[in-house]
């Protein structure tokens, strides 16, 4: 499907711009760069070769007046994102979507000093960018349904996994559940249960291989046999709210932090490089074999 | 590396039984098969085929009379376990490791009513047990710390992940992680925040990619470049801690159910034959790149 963009903007090259700017050129986009460090194309070329079609600029008013849309993914401070989005807003023609990157501000947020906020929205992308292929797409109270709509519909012809948010929430939804599992995980840490080498290959060699296929709820129904969730949820339930309540806060204080840094370091310190270029390797082998076992969209 | 047992028993021919039938008799390991139904050993054969090695009884103490090691498989009731274990205790030679592969009992519970509970342990594996490398390992309180040694070396030589737990609890390590996922993903949903299809594409097209291969915390190490972990928990702790504290507590009641089970009909619905074949058959070729990765051990 060819992505209904003419052209786009990228407003900030650090990592997530870069990895924007990435997807963007892999389907033939042409996109202005905007960054005001003057050593930021430098900094893309390095990183993703000679690209026919990317410009550079200083000025994201400038980056933004021929773009369809628009990713911004700048420093995570509201005041640069309202400022900024504010310039964007009014350089920009009407009918160009205006997104920004962030994990931790919502988009009425961002969108609070824009004259025409209704095409303004967040489009959170997910550590690593260039290979994990979900999108958060969310609105704030002043954006148009429509620009929602043709947020998804572009991010999907880019080949990623738009979802759509109903509603803004700290956290969005993958960092909302993350949080969830790391504070039970920290628990366990900071209680002695278990190792942090341990913990983590309870979920890796668990869950963590079930929700990489399927994702929790569909796993809960798959495993229910024929009566499928609704069995599950009936039967399981009850134990499971006992276990909620059980649950644990850690404290989170410097003891943790050491703690975990140190449990983390006898699991693989020393070997993070290593492990990061194996991790992103098996990381596309693992979309390739989900996209040719039907569970995942071709990227 | 040959596994040090020499013969084992497996009590209770349910699928999790059968999955430990598999697992031994593919490393050449004679089992004897103890369930009180007699149609058991077709049910076994039938799963499984014919497998030499196999002997099916219906008494437990005759089972477990030559065993080195015994997994234990039968109903999840406390007061048929308790009653299990101790007529397993009695007839077992002192030095057979008695394992449990309860989710929802504690080994201290398990092993109440044995005269010899040092032997006494809880090995609880994950769905599908065939497929999942994870084996929680826990003693109670009056299980010796070198019977749950023994354990943990049998299940690895035998190509499982084993997973030491220092501490019981309810749940033991995966299923609270799990749990506090779901929470949150009921609670999104119960919220409207985004539908069930949508949740579980969040989780498999999101963080659940990276859970597979790493575990929560080594991925958050490699997310923080230079500064690995402690450059992370300094920076997103704050604003975790602040995630925690809006993170929802569903009402888990019958319109949640409803909710969810007609989220994951729209999602699924009259594919999950197919899907879990594509699923099982994923997560065998997501094992193998793995291994191949450095990933994880050659199963």
């Amino acid at each position: 499907m060819k992505p209904p963009v003419r052209a786009a903007a990228v407003v900030g090259a650090g990592a997530i711009g870069v990895s924007w700017v990435e997807l963007l050129t892999r389907h033939d986009i042409p996109v202005v760069v905007a960054d005001p460090d003057p050593a930021a194309a430098d900094r893309v070329r390095k990183s993703l070769g000679d690209q026919a079609g990317v410009t550079f600029v200083t000025d994201p008013a400038r980056a933004v007046a021929d773009a369809d849309i628009v990713f911004e993914a700048g420093p995570e401070r509201l005041d640069v994102k309202q400022e900024l989005f504010a310039r964007m807003d009014a350089a920009a023609p009407l009918d160009t979507l205006l997104t920004s990157s962030s994990s931790g501000f919502t988009p009425t947020n961002i969108q609070a000093r824009c004259a025409h906020p209704e095409r303004v929205l967040v489009a959170h992308p997910f550590n690593p960018p260039d290979l994990v292929p979900l999108v958060e797409v969310v609105g704030g109270t002043r954006t148009a349904g429509a620009a929602i709509e043709r947020t998804v519909d572009i991010l999907a012809a880019l080949g990623k996994e738009p979802v759509r948010l109903h509603r803004e929430l700290p956290g969005h939804v993958a960092n909302r559940l993350q949080a969830a599992l790391w504070r039970e995980a920290y628990y366990l840490v900071q209680e002695g249960v278990v190792s942090v080498a341990d913990l983590d290959r309870a979920i890796a060699s668990g869950p963590g291989l079930r929700w990489a296929l399927l994702g929790p709820i569909a796993t809960q129904h798959l495993s229910g046999g024929e009566g499928g969730l609704r069995h599950v949820l009936e039967h399981l339930g009850p134990p499971m709210v006992a276990w909620w309540a059980d649950l644990g806060e850690p404290t989170f204080d410097a003891a943790l932090i050491d703690r975990l840094v140190s449990g983390v370091e006898d699991e693989v310190g020393g070997r993070e490089e290593a492990l990061r270029e194996s991790r992103d390797h098996a990381l596309r082998e693992l979309l390739t074999l989900k996209a040719r076992a039907g569970l995942q969209e071709d990227q």
